[in-house]
C-alpha cells in the first residue's frame, strides 16, 4: 500500500483535471477489474451545484530579480493555490505579490495547502521563513494553468456484486494534490479492501467503492445515483486519514445509531479498546456532509485516525509519505476487514434449541472437563453468551454489544453450536 | 440594580405586613407600569392553608440591668424571630430569656435569621459571642409587635401581554427581612428583566412577574389563579439568590425535561460552560415546591447561583448588600435575557429547501472563499447545522442541544438562510 | 450463624451423596419447620441433562514408602478431586501419580478445590510446596469412593406461604465440600433469613428457599417445578459468598431492570452507598445461569460480597471458617431483610389527597416549627417526597429511585401521611 501511495503522491490532483484522471488510471492497475471512470461535463447542474470548469496546470513559479525560481510548482504542487486563475508571466512589486501569498507563521518551515475553487483567485503557498526572505523590489510570477468550460469532472467507482443488491458504500476523496495521509492513505486502504473483498468466496452485500473529488464529486455521484443506487445503500463509510498517527476515530452518521455506527463501535471496542474515539455527527468534515444531508440521511459514518485539523501536519507539506507508516495502513485495513465481516452477520438471529437451563455442553465436547478455577476460556464464554442471547430477539450485533465479545469469537461459537444442533437460525424478515 | 437592593434592604419584610407593602411600593417605581398589588384577608382559606394574621413590628429589644439595649431590633431586624408574638415589656431571668435566644456557635459573630410563622412563639437572634457575654441576672425584654386577625397578606404581580396568552412565569419571594442575596437579588434582577421585556418591540409570550411571600404567598397566588392563569403557563422560573457568589445552579422542574429545563441547560452550557450546575428536582427549596406540587406539576424550575444553605452567609446577617456584587446581578440578568430569547424561538421548526446534498453557500455569499484551514468560523458552522437539522423534526431547541451552538448563533444563521430562501418555516401545529 | 457454618464445614459435600443429605439434616434443625428433602434418581433426564451416579467417599490417601499418609482425605476433604473415580489401593511411580496431582504454584501453601463431575477422572489436590517435596520412587494411593448408578441427587427446599401465591425465590448452592465462604456463608444467611421471615406476622409473597447442588441441582429443581412454581416467581436471588471480605456486589438478572434489580440497587445505595458494586448479567457464575437461561428468563439476580475468583482464597483451603466473619454474615442478613421489606412494598402506589400546593403539615403536627436553617430533617424530606410523588404514577420503588431516600424512611412517611388522611392507597391493578 505504501508503494502505491508513493506512486500517487507526486500527481497534482484537484477537483477536476488530469491529476484525477491519472490517479484513477494508476488505481485501475491495482483494483480488482471493473473500475468505471465517469466524466461529468463542466457546467452540468448537479443537485444545487454546477460542475466548474476543468482546471489544469503545467507550471507556476515566482522568480526573483536574478531569475531564480524561489517558489516552484514543479518542485511541490502545494505551492500553487488550487484552482488558481491563469496568470500570464509578469513582474509584480513585492507588496502586490504579497497579497497573494499564504504561509504559516506558526509553522515557518512548512508550505500550506490552500484552494479557491469557486471564487476566482490566484495565489502561492510557501514556507513562512522563505516569505520573510523575499526582499527584492519586483518578482516575476507566472501560473501556466487553464480553466476549461468545455472540460469535465472525473470520478471512479468499482462495484463488487454480492448475493443481494443491498449495498455497502466506501467513499474516498481524491482531490488533494501532494498530501499523503489526506487522502492517499484512505485511497490505498480502500484499494486493498476492494482486493480482499473481491477474493472472498461470497459476499452478502454488494460493495461499492467511490473515488470522488471532495464535495462536488460526491454531489455529482449522488446526483447521478439518486434514484438507482442511493435507495439500496444499507451501510457506508467515508475513509480518510487512515495512514497517519494517532488512534482510530469514528464519527457517527447523522442517524447516530445506525447499524454501521453500532458495528464500528463494537469492532473498535474489541480491536483497540484503549485507543479509539467515538464522535457524534457534525455537518462539517468530509463527504459524509453530503451523504448525511437531511434529504439523503444515509447511514454513512466517517472513519479516520487523528481527524482533520487535529494533527500539526494537516494540510501542509509535512503531510508527505513519511507521515504515513505501512504498519498504520495495515492496521486500518485489518480494521475494515473486521467491519465488513461484522456487517455481513450483524443482523442474523438465532434460536437456542435447548433454552430451558443450560444445555450440557460437556457431553457434546464443547466444554472443558476439570472445573474449579473460575476462569472460563473465552471460547467457552462465547458459547454461553450465544446460548443465553439466542432468543430470536438479539441479533449478532446486539449480542456483541451486550457480551463485549468480538464478532470473530461469536462467529466461531455460532459455528460450533450449529454443528452441535443447539442453534437454529431465524429466517430474516425479508431479503 | 444594586442601588435598588440597598434601598430595599432595611425594610422589615415578613410573610405579611407593612414591610411587604412598602417593598412593593418601591418596586412599583422601578417596574414598568402595571404592578397590581393584591391583599388577601387573614383567615382566608387558600388551597390547604389559611392566611395567618398580619404581623407588624415597631420595636424590640433586650436591655441589660444598666438599661443598655444589648439587642436592638432597630439596628438589625434579624434580631427578632419573624412572627414573634407580642411581648409586653418585662424583666426575665437570664435563664428564662436564654430559652428564647438563637445564635450560631460555629459563626459566633453573625446573627441568624429565624421565623416561626405558624407556631406561636417569640425569640431573639443574636451573635453567639454576644450571647456568651450576657452575665446579668435579669434582662428587660420587649417585642412591640401586633398580630392582626383583620389584616391581610400582600403580594404583587405585573403582566406584560404578548402576542399569545401563553404565559411565562417569573416568581420571587419577598418575605425575607434584611437579607440581600436571599432574595432582594432575585427581586431586583426580576425587576430589570421586566423592564427589558417591556421595552421589546414584540413578545410572543405573555410574561408574568409574581412577587410573593414564600410558601403561603405562592399558595395564595395559585389559589386565586388556579382556573384562569395556571392552565396557560408554558414555562416558569423561580428566581432566587442571583447576586451572591458561586456559579449558576439550575434546579429542574418536577417534569425534569420540560422545555424550560432544556432551554436553561442549553443557555448555561453556552454562557457558562465551565461553571454551572444542573440539579434534579427535589420537593424542598423555594416556591417551585408549590408550582411543582403534583396537582399543578407546572414546568417551573429554579434558577440561583450557589443554592440556599450552601454558602456560609445563608440566613445570617452576613447576607448583606456587600455579599451581592453588581457584576453578578448583571450576569444574572444577561442570562435571563438569553433564556427569554431562547424560549421565544425554542419550538420553531424549519425545512431546508435544498435538502439533497449541501446547497452551494458560496454563490449565495454565505461562505468564505479560500479553503484549507479546517477551522470553519462559528457562523459557517451554524449555517451548516441549521441546514442539516432543518428537517421539520428538530425544533430550534433540539438544534441547540445537538449542535452545542448558542441560540444567538442559530438565530443569526436562520435569518441568513431565510433571506437566501434556503429555509422555510414549518407552521406550528396550533397557536 | 458462624457456629452453624463451623458445624457444616467438615462435611464432604458434592453434587450428590451423603454429605448433601447430612447438610440438609443439620439445616433442618435450624430452619423453620417444613424443609422438604427431595431425591432425584441417578439417570433421570432433567431438562437437557442426566442426573449422574451418586458419589460417596470414605477415605483416600497418598502414602509414601514409609507408609506415612502424605496426603490424607480424612484431614481435609479438598485433597480429593470431587467425583474422583474409585481407585483401588495400588503403588504408582512418582511420574504416574504426578499426572493426577493439582496444586497452585502461585499459592504454594494452599490446597486447591477441583472437581470432574462428568468426565471420568481421579486426582488429588495438595499444596504445591508439599508436591515439590515428593521424592519417593513409588507411592501407595487409594480412593475409597463409590459411584452408584442406583443412587440419587438430593436437594432441599422450604416454602413460607404468604398472602398471595406470587413467589420470591432464594437459591443457594450446597455442593461444595469444606469451603466456608463458598457457600456455607450463603446457606447460613439464607437459613437465618428464613427464620426472620417465618416470624413475621404477615408475608405478602410466598418465600421459597432452595438448597441445591450447583448447576445440576438447579436444573433438577427447574425441571420439577417448571409448570407449577416457575410461572409464579416474581423476584429471586442467588445467595453466595456472603460472609467473606469485600463490598457487596449485585449482579443483575438477565432482564436487567426487573423489580429485583432495581430494589437491590436502591437498598445498596442506602445501606452501603460508598461500598457496593452493580454488575450486568453475564451467563457465567452461579445458578442464575440456569434461572436466567432464555427459556426461563426469570427475574433472578445474584448477591455476593467479593465475587468468585476475585479473592485469593477462592476455591482453596484458605476459604475456611476463619475467612468468614460473624459481622459480615450479620450485615448480609440485615441487607436481605431490607430487600425483603422493600420488595413487599415496592409496587404500592398512593394518591396525595391535597395535591394542589403543599398541604400544611405544621397544623397536622408533621412539621417542625422554627424555620431558617435550610436543613430539613430526613423525616420531613420523606414526607415532602411522598406528597410530591404520590400521583398514582410513581410506585414506592420509583419514589425511592427518584428521592434517594431509604425504603424505611419512605415507609414511615407513608404511615404518617395515611394517619393524617393526606394519602390514599391506589388499588393494585390485580392481585
Amino acid at each position: 500500500m505504501h508503494a502505491l501511495l508513493r506512486e500517487l503522491y507526486p500527481l497534482c490532483r484537484s477537483i477536476t483535471g488530469e491529476g484525477v484522471r491519472e490517479t484513477l488510471r494508476v488505481l485501475g492497475r491495482y483494483l480488482p477489474p471493473g473500475l468505471q471512470v465517469r466524466e461529468v461535463p463542466s457546467g452540468s447542474a448537479v443537485l444545487d451545484w454546477t460542475v466548474p470548469p476543468e482546471w489544469n496546470i503545467r507550471d507556476a513559479y515566482i522568480k526573483d530579480q536574478q531569475g531564480r525560481r524561489v517558489v516552484d510548482f514543479r518542485r511541490l504542487n502545494l505551492h500553487v493555490v488550487g484552482y488558481s486563475q491563469p496568470l500570464p508571466r509578469q513582474w509584480l512589486s513585492r507588496a502586490a505579490l504579497d497579497a497573494h501569498l499564504h504561509s504559516l507563521p506558526a509553522q515557518p518551515a512548512l508550505t500550506p495547502y490552500r484552494t479557491s475553487y469557486y471564487q476566482p483567485a490566484w495565489g502561492f503557498c510557501l514556507p513562512h521563513q522563505l516569505r520573510e526572505q523575499l526582499r527584492d523590489e519586483q518578482y516575476e510570477v507566472c501560473i501556466d494553468a487553464t480553466l476549461d468550460a468545455a472540460g469535465s469532472l472525473t470520478y471512479g467507482q468499482l462495484v463488487l456484486p454480492g448475493d443481494t443488491d443491498e449495498e455497502v458504500l466506501f467513499s474516498c476523496h481524491i482531490c488533494h494534490p501532494s498530501l499523503a495521509n489526506d487522502n492517499l492513505a484512505g485511497v490505498v486502504v480502500a484499494t486493498w479492501l476492494a482486493r480482499w473483498l473481491a477474493a472472498r468466496p461470497r459476499r452478502r452485500y454488494t460493495y461499492r467503492f467511490v473515488f470522488v473529488p471532495g464535495t462536488i464529486g460526491a454531489i455529482c455521484w449522488l446526483h447521478e445515483h439518486r434514484e438507482t443506487v442511493v435507495p439500496r445503500i444499507r451501510h457506508g463509510l467515508v475513509l480518510s486519514l487512515l495512514g497517519g498517527p494517532g488512534e482510530f476515530t469514528y464519527k457517527r452518521s447523522r442517524q447516530g445509531a445506525a447499524a454501521i455506527d453500532r458495528v464500528v463501535a463494537q469492532v473498535l471496542r474489541q480491536a483497540a479498546p484503549e485507543a479509539h474515539q467515538l464522535r457524534e455527527f457534525t455537518p462539517y468534515g468530509y463527504d459524509e456532509r453530503q451523504y448525511c444531508s437531511p434529504g439523503f440521511n444515509l447511514p454513512v459514518g466517517c472513519l479516520t485516525r487523528t481527524p482533520f485539523a487535529e494533527f500539526p501536519e494537516y494540510h501542509t507539506s509535512a503531510d508527505n509519505p513519511g507521515l504515513v507508516r505501512p504498519r498504520q495502513l495495515a492496521a486500518s485495513l485489518r480494521l475494515l476487514r473486521q467491519i465488513c465481516r461484522a456487517l455481513e452477520q450483524h443482523d442474523r438471529r438465532y434460536l437456542n434449541r435447548q433454552p430451558y437451563g443450560e444445555p450440557q455442553l460437556g457431553r457434546r465436547g464443547l466444554y472443558g472437563g476439570l472445573k474449579g478455577t473460575g476462569n472460563p476460556k473465552q471460547a467457552e464464554m462465547a458459547l454461553l453468551w450465544i446460548l443465553n442471547l439466542a432468543d430470536g430477539q438479539h441479533d449478532v450485533l446486539a449480542m456483541a454489544e451486550r457480551s463485549g465479545m468480538s464478532f470473530a469469537a461469536l462467529r466461531r461459537a455460532i459455528r460450533s453450536l450449529r454443528r452441535a444442533e443447539l442453534l437454529a437460525p431465524v429466517p430474516p424478515p425479508r431479503e
